[in-house]
């Protein structure tokens, strides 16, 4: 059976249809009434109006006396009026006010007499002084409205209103029924084929910051029949079903059908990218969403899609996150049919934030935890230009964004090392890398797009390391070179070296297959000029242009048999047990720009740099001098 | 025992310092290994690696044939590659690519033959259309590095990354100790004197915000012995402990005492206000801090004090407020030698924000409640101006005040009311009113520091409402007067009249106890209106000066019996079971700013207004016609 989607539907008018839709179809929270004291962060579901007042006493707000004020009328400094002993009383701050007295006289005002009575030099008006019934909080005020989320303050105020119970909102059960033949639960570790299954970890957490009910049900096979029976039991027992995966159009994706056939579907398939297989269906009772398998697709439905449905049911709003302007540091394409998301990392460098793409995969769940923010790209925009000031829904906080330590460029292990050294120094710094390579750390340095660009750059006239290269390149730019480490750069071979690999002349064998870095990476020069040096060409070895942006994602392919051989750095070799022939010791430096150089962050980069602990550290690792 | 305050300090240095002091003591929270699946939101004790690749076999990145990429070198269309039936296979997207495979070939580039073979017109790459192994996540990389809070998508790539616990820092354990004679439990209702103790509600809301677990001691009574026996018992077993109050240095005041005969006190008063009275000290392995008691007071020292050294325990930065930049609607008057915190209601009209300041009674809980965000200043400051740009820190939503109708001007019950309706209507919608009276509307409408004003302005000469101030005051600006309700004003009096009150005369009497409403309120313009055409001055009633901002405030006096008599509406009277004497019928009208006319949240407002549910409702609560 070949199955198609619906007419794809602009995420606006899905949205907003769909609570609509919800709305029409009765979907919605009960109400429950709860303890005040349990009541942080709940809805209200209707207003509270204060029982008692706040104080509910009239206290005195001075340490004084407390006097009747009409035995004070006309008192001056000329025609006092004096006050016999028990014709008042004294009271300190906050005391209840005695019956039969209305005011009270400052402490510094009275003037004691020799017989225990008082002397007023002036007349105090009724109340003067005292904190009347009500003067915080009257009965029947309305505390809070309907519809609204319980503050910590809130508590307060209802409990010195005298409300000790509320009604609010049941929470919003929601479940999340994980689907697919090749989905396998994280108890173990997966089989070839076998896909961990991870995104209802993901969905939970996001869903309890909404302070939903979140369950989760075990992996259920592809099958139509068993989906539509199991989203039937499901629909009836919590206010929202989500889905996943299956939400696509093809061969074995059951969901719009298992919606269709036990409830109603509303939309299936929105135009927004990644996420466009999204599916919105009202079962029973119960709001049910199909959400795609690829976990940066999922989010972005669970954010555009999921949360305002969330929304609805609570209703209320949640908080946005809350936006920046970015000036954007690479170009961008979108196609116009679609509303694209866009996953950034942030840098702030002299005032100004930078907005760095992240890859757009919609299988790379790394991308989901190294993003600072999103950038949305409306319908029939056909990209944006570097250069362009973007606005950027922040994922992290804006503090921790104005306490991250910038750094693009080379990729090295010590870089991450540098990162939790500074993270354990001090907890209010951050680090943000990017593997740009060294040639993208140099143009991000000139375009003031980072602090620190770590770059291994061989001068082949002069073999001479980096130094060249911030000539050639930086001679505009006021930088610092400062020295670095010293790495051995080698070939990965699996171990036991089985295909007898002697130098890099073997590359050219037609039984070895490599796998190289990206273009403008340190490594990748060293193997232009190492190849150059030896006359080879890069048509004559194979997967030349199978590139990698790490060492590791290079050892990577080696340990698992992808490739042969490849060029890397020690440490990334020794972390996959394989075999090094060591070709090179080269000096991995880093270019800091001097208006960057008293930025607390980098000097505590440069401290941990030169610091003997780091030394020790990566001294461990393998491959590392100074 | 006359006991003193040490040295006052600032409070960064006060801060910054306890920190420092709390590293030395060697305050802090252990370690604990618990399931990736239970971790969000969890703080990292060490850095965390990736066990495996994700993917973590090569999977066909589209729908076609897995090949071996060698046997397609050299195919053009001119010289295409023939490959026999089995010696590719057919792949899914996600699919394992076949042991022996190196690449894919998209379904649309294979020609099919007769015999089952295929026909390629041109050469592959090694892995192209794969998803090599580790694309994503290579084992070793580092997912997340040391003391950082877990995020939902963290989770997801620590699965990916074949990771299943993880080392965190434990939960800080926080104990709240409520102190004082006069305090009551919630349970019960207080009886005079008695205050009911709600502070240790709000902390915990604060705290659960850290993710810390709260506990909270039953009411201790003061007494230096059992408090400071108390304390160290606590001290033993939580890493934070937070007496509250007796933080003071008056006669009952043992914390700081209790702190110091137990531990160490680092400091005790604080240059904040209000706040000043905060406790900072060590006992045992804990952090031991003495809080105010005024709910204002308190929350003031739990954000500035207590929060960072939450974070010193998590070794972690929580976010942080945003900031925005607000008008200023009235004079500040600060003391130089604190820094003042003072809570504002925001209201964003024609696009830029209005801070207007709450009122800063210690005790005023309700101030809490009612406030947007929060304006500092800083030490050695004087105050602000009206028309100051200032800086807030947000307490609520940035989008939630960016859709709230900001109505200023003359308190009725029944503007309260219409913004429960908008809640109901539409969640997205919420309502700020603030009661500064008919001529405080005005001056708002005037300023733009409001969308609606609510007056009752009688035109004595005509005897016409709310015309003539209009005409009179805002010639110059562009507004609507909108009809609104007529409602009752009479006398407030006791229930069964005891003191046989019949009209505005005998409020000159001896015996009579009035309490007013505040200059510039519609009602006291009323009063004054009446009194004059009764040849009445403010000298011959007593309680003339005794200031209520709300309807139901005076009406609280009366009923209190604070006083005999006041002037209001008849609702309020109503709510308060008390006789009413009917002087006037008035008009309550509304002025809108005409550029806010087609603000969707106003027209919603006019809509309510409007409405037959409305009418009911308020005609239910009485004194109001249409």
């Amino acid at each position: 059976m070949d199955y198609r989607y619906g007419k794809v539907m602009p995420l606006e008018e899905a949205v907003t249809g769909y609570v609509e839709f919800l709305k029409q179809e009765g979907v919605g929270v009960e109400t429950e009434v709860i303890p005040v004291s349990k009541a942080y962060r709940r809805i209200t579901a209707e207003a509270s109006y204060a029982l008692i007042p706040s104080p509910h006493y009239n206290c005195s707000a001075m340490d004084g006396i407390a006097i009747h004020s009409r035995e004070t009328f006309g008192a001056t400094s000329t025609t006092p009026v004096y006050l016999q002993k028990g014709s008042f009383e004294i009271v300190d701050t906050g005391d209840p006010i005695p019956d039969g007295y209305d005011a009270v006289v400052m402490i510094e005002d009275v003037v004691w007499q020799e017989d225990g009575s008082v002397r007023l030099d002036s007349s105090s008006a009724p109340w003067a002084h005292v904190r009347q019934v009500g003067e915080d909080i009257c009965q029947g005020d309305m505390i809070i409205p309907s519809y609204s989320r319980i503050s910590a303050s809130h508590l307060g105020s209802l409990i010195a209103g005298g409300i000790r119970e509320i009604k609010v909102l049941k929470k919003v059960k929601a479940v999340i029924l994980p689907t697919g033949d090749e989905i396998v639960s994280a108890d173990k570790l997966p089989a070839k084929g076998e896909i961990t299954e991870f995104n209802s970890v993901i969905f939970s957490a996001m869903l309890s910051d909404f302070d939903c009910e979140v369950d989760v049900e075990p992996i259920l096979k592809d099958n139509l029949q068993n989906l539509t029976d199991k989203v039937k039991e499901l629909a009836a027992k919590y206010d929202l079903v989500i889905v996943n995966a299956g939400s696509s159009a093809g061969r074995d994706d059951y969901s719009s059908r298992a919606v269709e056939t036990s409830g109603k579907l509303f939309a299936h398939g929105i135009a927004i990218r990644p996420g466009k297989p999204a599916i919105m269906g009202v079962v029973d009772k119960a709001a049910v969403m199909g959400l795609p398998g690829y976990p940066v697709s999922a989010a972005v439905v669970m954010e555009n899609c999921v949360f305002p449905v969330v929304e609805y049911l609570q209703h209320s709003f949640a908080a946005r996150p809350p936006k920046i302007e970015a000036v954007l540091g690479r170009r961008i394409v979108s196609e116009l049919k679609y509303q694209e998301y866009v996953r950034v990392k942030l840098g702030r460098i002299g005032g100004k934030f930078i907005a760095i793409p992240l890859p757009r995969g919609a299988g790379l769940i790394s991308s989901l935890s190294h993003a600072d923010g999103m950038l949305t790209l409306p319908l029939a925009n056909e990209g944006m230009e570097a250069g362009d000031v973007v606005e950027i829904d922040l994922y992290k906080p804006l503090h921790q964004l104005e306490n991250t330590l910038v750094i693009n460029g080379s990729h090295d292990p010590i870089i991450d090392v540098i990162g939790d050294f500074l993270r354990k120094k001090d907890y209010q710094a951050f680090i943000s890398s990017s593997h740009t390579g060294s040639m993208g750390g140099i143009t991000a340095i000139m375009k003031g797009e980072c602090m620190i660009a770590p770059i291994h750059l061989l001068d082949g006239a002069t073999g001479v390391y980096n130094v060249a290269a911030v000539n050639k390149y930086l001679s505009d730019c006021d930088v610092t070179l400062v020295k670095g480490v010293k790495r051995q750069q080698g070939l990965f071979i699996p171990k036991g070296n089985p295909k007898n690999l002697k130098d890099i002349n073997d590359l050219t064998r037609e039984d070895i297959t490599f796998v190289n870095r990206q273009k403008g990476a340190g490594t990748r020069v060293l193997l232009d000029y190492l190849m150059e040096k030896n006359g080879i060409t890069s048509e004559q070895i194979c997967g030349y242009d199978n590139e990698m942006y790490t060492h590791t994602a290079v050892a990577t392919q080696v340990a698992c048999g992808n490739a042969d051989c490849g060029l890397g750095v020690y440490s990334a070799a020794k972390l996959y047990d394989l075999d090094f022939i060591p070709l090179f010791s080269e000096e991995y430096d880093l270019v800091v720009r001097n208006d960057c150089m008293d930025n607390p962050l980098v000097k505590e980069f440069l401290e941990i740099l030169h610091s003997d602990e780091f030394k020790e550290f990566v001294t461990e690792m393998g491959g590392y001098t100074f």
